[in-house]
């Protein structure tokens, strides 16, 4: 089989020759179940608050999606669970209806052992069908889809239990083998300028152009830039602590309306899993002394926004992020490194960089000044897959980069993550920026 | 050793000769395990509304109940896992704080292995101080009023986990192996009238005189009984089944106004777990039939009060229940017979009595027309073990009789259970009264 | 004029004779209209939570009273505002829909001004229905209940008002002329012991017998009452002032259960409306040093409770009350004293008292021990006034006594007020009981 | 008198001449009054949601911000009633603490009467320090400001109180006097197109450059607008009723995921204010027939949202629609008018323009598929008055062109006027967009 197209128009350009999708099926789904490896059957059944799901619940439901939108997709498919489709259909109403998403904590049953059996029969029968070459064009871009999938889930099961095992008086750890990385050297931080220009940002539209990309990444279009400058590097936890120590968290004016209420409301007085000491924070790793110069993380949109004014700058444009990032490989601390923590920067990587900028991919994610909303030309996936984006173009902001618990061939430039203001839980940061 | 003092005034006489205790302490604890055996660890660990509680958290809490009160009287105790006290701590608020109660189900950890070790342990513990004579007779005392909770918190167990398997959209059964007793005879409604008399009810406070009873079931003192008259068994299924078609779920005359209030809100057509055909019901076996003769269960005490207006009638008092229980013997299905459901009369057996009375004890908890006050003259419990029963005394309703899911020796005439209005996931029912 | 018939069963026991009737409306109604006086039409609308209703819908619901039981009996009864049945119906839910309750002070019209002309004309229309001799017995009786219902609506609307001056931060006063009598003696308190005895208590079924009483009072029936204590007077000012100092609001052990969940929920340290300094305290007549004899007030059941578990005593129960007022006339700081503040005891007045029992009326309603329930025998009124009452018992506790805010000839040894336990803005106080 | 220099760099610019701005200021006091003329005391005090404000409140609040903003600029002035400072101030929590927003209805006092003879004796200090001179430049700023602020409460005025009477059962006028227009021809949508361009949108920094603009409208700044066409005119009422009788509100793959929870949960079917016929609306007018060629409005976001799915279409972003008024005048239908519901567009007008667009400005807000965020280069405004409109830059909307609730004088091509995505209340609608 030949090697995808150059030309971005042949749609055949956006599926990978099956052997290699083959390959990279089993390494995916492989990790999902090394990653809910160190979990007992109750651990994979916390959940700890509506935005969360159990680690039970995401290896059903990235199973389920392969099961449905590739498997299914043949008319005379015949479901192994066909009542598990109430359960693990995540948000998809055009499919039908679906178990309250706060409520997915009370499923005992099926049991982490029977979702595992569930996990190796589709993959079985997913190996058959790419085997058997009985997968269409179409079959295999929905089965690329559920590797992308699934590897957000990857890094939601993470930060879920995380959250989960947070909220355990006892503060247990995930894993107790996780490297405690320290000693990063202070780097200090610089701006990096740029003129105002004209850029193409986004992706082209997939499966139709390129290479892998979310429909909510396209379509690849031109923007005007304006001038300004961008941080080397992401906020650390020393700097943060500093805005702490100031007082940022009573100091009104610094904080949108939104974030204040919310922050009184909920008692915020610093980062989500630090100590009152602003010296130690809940990890997957159980309680650990903070690095001081690892990037923050664990800030709402608020608290990163309330930061950068205390700091006299702002947060960037989403635009501002992906004109630096330019043709940037992507490298950084990702999940592969196995340290699901924030580390320092490599002093000397980052130096070695033409432009300075240190840790755009990686660590943490970065919040932007962006709302998420629709590119100009955006358009969603057709059917039922169309509803894996684009309706929650409301009330979230776009975060970008990846961090310490995604999977590095899951980033790219035009990668666009979401959460809403309040979000907590995700290992998110940020880096400032200002205007020329 | 001697038997009990005969003279009730003896304290002595409120504490069984440790031998006995021993042996019963071994029975209480080793059914709670076996009523645990079915549960996966999942299933252990569902808590699908505040009220209920994880049966894991059932295990544990009445575990430390021993731990706390009888072993750690002593105190050179040095407990098992001191930072447990906080997990497992109902609502001793004067042992200190407590671990949420509708947080209970998130504690993935410790797991259920963990619990049966800390269960194992602490029986071991018993087992020693009892045999080396090491308890003194406070001591006793209090590992008596740990095992009449440990039986409480058996039959929650069940309606707990009842609860939480029926919120699972699967309906998943509790045990499969419950047998399905049906075709119970339609045994005629009668009304047994008693004149007004003055009676005793209650019990001797424990343990300073009498047998066991939970303080709020003391004094035993004199009521005025009105004339009245009181049905010959529970309401069946079938009547209560005539209410809901004849639109008593519709007819707000038939309610209170907080239960109307309620019945809208959470839009109650039917008993708890009925299915809408009225003719099937989730059980802890799984979907099953109705019987038509059992008495109807699940109820609130709204739907209980509304049925007794519909019927023209009202609900007994508790002195006029405990009043029909005369000297009668505790008798009736309890959790012992292992149906876990209620049944239909044994029709000779009603007949066999004197007094024509059916089913006063197990089947269903009866709800009362009185709200759970304090006794003239009733005296808690001195120190932490106060906060057992007083501070409950507004807002809920007596119950009377117990029912399918209580243990037999649990029970007796004085017994008061309280509920507020609003539960229907206890098995309760209603028996009928009127005024004479 | 003759009197009414002595024999108790004849029906027309209940109605007093038309011309006194007429007298007693004039004077009735006329009292609301003087209530209101002192408000401003936006005064007239505050609804300052959904217990509370504005002083408008007050008046206006009371006159629909008498237009929907009274006048529009009659099957050919044009009523003046068809479309304000809706608007002013309170709780029938017999009669059709209502606006919801929590949003009556949305009601901008019918404006003040309306709602006078409603009552103008509505009391001209049973003036000309009393003098022309057109109203039956049936509508006499209602109309009796209707002046029953105005009285108590009179003094709901001082309560309500109360609360909503109160909540503008301004602190208006309902009226500036009111005397600030104090000075009252310390009066020390007594216990007053009653052996254990039958009783009657509660009034005969008006209007079949006797007087008027709610449907709730009756029927008169027997109890047992046993052995106990009374206090010679309702609790100071003072008195709780110590148990405020001493740390009562603090202390977990004192409360109920559900108690201590709403203090902590809404912050309590204090009466409803103390000032922090423990020293004043706002009236209706603005902020005022409260009078430290002066029976305490605006406390809920809970802290009523709490306060009497903390003296070493307990709640009277409401047979307990009654059988204390034995014979004695309705006398006590009474609404018709115009003071609208409880009062410290007339020293002269009990001490002249053969018992040596002061202020059971008047001044403060008593918190009893008694949940509100049904009298033995207990038959509501027939049809929509069969709402009246019954249907609120659930979840509620008897007040006994009446209060500064009632007026004198409203109240009787029978009468059962009822509030749920947390409820504070009205003038309920306590009185200690003990067991003998 | 001389015109405003024309140098825009010349801060004085952004000052009218003080007799200018007298009269303006009378004018548009003047107008406030007017408003408020036709309400009673008690329409004036409804408060009928959290997020609306009674009329009274509306007019004190107006007025504090001349009195805290104009006047108290001058250490030594005293305040009227320095009380009021915590019951007038609505979110400047650098001023110091307020009145919670939801309890601004519960206000009876100060009265109407108190209110207006607030705004008379601020009026006569303001006018005296006109006349005096006696106003420097930052204070004739601010008075500008105020003058601004004031516009907006007169149609939020307009907007609460239609709110407010809706509530009521009754439906009330505002007015009884509002001319009934309708007759309407039916104008064809037509699209028109622009190409992709560099366009500058927004406006110079108020006050150190140009005429007056809110803060968040600046600065005038560059962007890159795709190529588009936007709809010549808004969506009509008999558009909008296709989309309601086309199930528009059933079918969930229309709607935003928020918004579909949010129209479930609050059981939208058809705009705020339409009748279930489709036919007829709640209006300031009472209820009245729906013109079927007027813009529909009464739209949250998500139904505006929603309706251009199903038209295959979408809303157009703020540059769009600033580019499409281009140097066009602002003229439409608007408060000045005195109809106070959106009309159908005169035909003749819109055929006169030389680019077809029609309503642009007036008779709906019209709201963008733009998030409501910062300009590149937005600074607020200094001190206090930075709350005015940065901090509320997240999670909400912008709607462009005023509606028949604005001031004409009020608006221009940069205003940009922002709500969440929920809000129904104020005059909303929308213009159709499209991708080129």
């Amino acid at each position: 089989m030949s090697s995808p197209a150059a030309d971005p128009r042949d749609p055949a350009a956006a599926v990978p020759p099956p052997e290699l999708l083959a390959q990279r099926f089993r390494h995916v789904r492989a990790r999902s179940a090394r990653l809910a490896a160190p979990l007992s059957p109750e651990d994979a059944m916390v959940q700890s608050m509506d935005d969360a799901s159990p680690a039970k619940w995401h290896l059903a439901h990235t199973t389920w999606f392969f099961e449905r939108f590739v498997l299914a997709a043949d008319p005379g498919y015949p479901p192994l669970h066909p009542d598990w489709d109430y359960l693990f259909n995540s948000y998809y109403q055009s499919i039908g209806p679906m178990h309250a998403r706060p409520r997915r904590g009370l499923l005992s049953r099926p049991g982490l052992a029977q979702v595992r059996d569930y996990r190796t029969e589709i993959d079985a029968r997913i190996d058959r069908r790419l085997a058997g070459g009985g997968l269409g064009r179409e079959a295999l871009q929905r089965l690329e889809l559920g590797l992308q999938h699934e590897q957000q889930h990857q890094e939601l099961l993470l930060t879920d239990i995380k959250h989960g095992l947070w909220c355990n008086p006892l503060r247990p750890a995930y894993r107790d083998d996780l490297p405690e990385r320290r000693g990063g050297a202070d780097t200090p931080l610089r701006w990096i300028a740029a003129g105002e220009r004209i850029a193409a940002i986004g992706a082209p539209a997939w499966p139709d152009a390129g290479g892998f990309a979310f429909d909510n990444e396209s379509p690849r279009h031109r923007v005007l830039v304006p001038a300004h400058a961008l941080a080397s590097r992401p906020v650390s936890n020393a700097e943060y602590r500093g805005f702490v120590e100031d007082g940022g968290y009573r100091e009104v004016g610094l904080w949108l309306s939104d974030g204040w209420t919310r922050a009184q409301a909920e008692g915020w007085q610093r980062p989500l899993y630090w100590h009152d000491d602003l010296r130690h924070a809940f990890t997957l790793g159980g309680v650990r002394e903070l690095d001081p110069h690892a990037p923050v993380c664990h800030l709402s949109y608020y608290e990163a926004d309330a930061y950068a004014r205390w700091a006299g700058a702002r947060l960037p444009t989403e635009a501002e992020w992906e004109l630096a990032t330019a043709a940037r490989p992507v490298a950084g601390h990702f999940a592969d490194d196995d340290g699901l923590e924030p580390q320092a920067p490599c002093v000397d990587a980052a130096a070695a960089m033409d432009d300075g900028f240190a840790q755009l991919y990686g660590d943490v994610w970065e919040w932007t000044a962006s709302a998420y909303s629709a590119y100009p030309g955006f358009r969603a996936l057709p059917g039922s897959l169309g509803e894996y984006n684009g309706k929650f173009m409301c009330g979230q902001w776009v975060l970008r980069g990846g961090s310490c618990a995604t999977p590095r061939d899951h980033m790219r430039a035009s990668y666009r993550n979401f959460f809403p203001p309040q979000a907590r839980w995700q290992f998110a940061g940020l880096r400032l920026a200002r205007d020329a």
